[in-house]
């Protein structure tokens, strides 16, 4: 597979992005890049600098997502962890041949034209995997 | 509080390291940088480095200990996010004097003299956070 760059972001899914600013802004010290609607995932989303990578805090809003599932089944706390590559389909085509169970087999585009897909904690030990490519700057 | 500096690992408790190992190292492609037993702590601990930092797989050693306690609660997955700061005494301060539940409230010394503290997940939004003072190099 093409080698895996850096860490991109964490994501942690929270019930109140304030609420949860209080700790990760106001006595972490985090800097917050921006705050987000993301219409097509039904989330806000706050993205707080740390280094080069980024702190995501999501909140559902629809009671209908996966996040708002996550939450009402596990409680808020680290939701998936995302990895950036340079070529995410023949990372994908690499993970498949070593019988890697993906929920995304084919990239998905996302907002500003990245591409993205999760692999399934079933095939990482526990931990939700995204891989990231960024479009050329 | 200082500001934190950047993530400097992300702790993943695993019941197997080589098991966990056939993904994060054979599938992902992350390269091992060393794999250390850590008898103060009962566990075994594989670093895999990405970027500047580090994904750590933890396996506990002992069936008594909290990691051991953690996996029987809640399967493998991510244990805790690790933050650098220049000066975690002043970090703890300031953290205290903001009311967050501390883990630690003093910095215990930890192998290679660094000292380290963990915040508890009640006031982070459910993430165990872990702060770090590396020693001078």
């Amino acid at each position: 597979m093409t080698p895996v760059k850096r860490i991109n972001h964490i994501a942690i899914v929270v019930d109140e992005i304030e609420d949860a600013l209080h700790f990760w802004r106001d006595a972490l010290g985090l800097k917050v890049a921006r705050v987000e609607e993301v219409p097509d995932q039904d989330s806000v989303v706050a993205f707080l600098s740390v280094g080069n990578m980024e702190i995501e805090l999501v909140k559902p809003t629809s009671d209908e997502n996966g996040i708002a599932r996550y939450i009402k089944k596990r409680g808020p706390g680290i939701h998936h962890i995302c990895f950036e590559v340079d070529d995410i389909k023949a990372s994908l085509e690499s993970l498949k041949a070593k019988s890697v169970r993906l929920i995304n087999s084919e990239p998905v585009i996302g907002t500003s034209g990245k591409r993205f897909a999760f692999i399934h904690p079933e095939s990482t030990y526990g931990v939700l995997v995204e891989l990231y490519e960024l479009p050329p700057k």
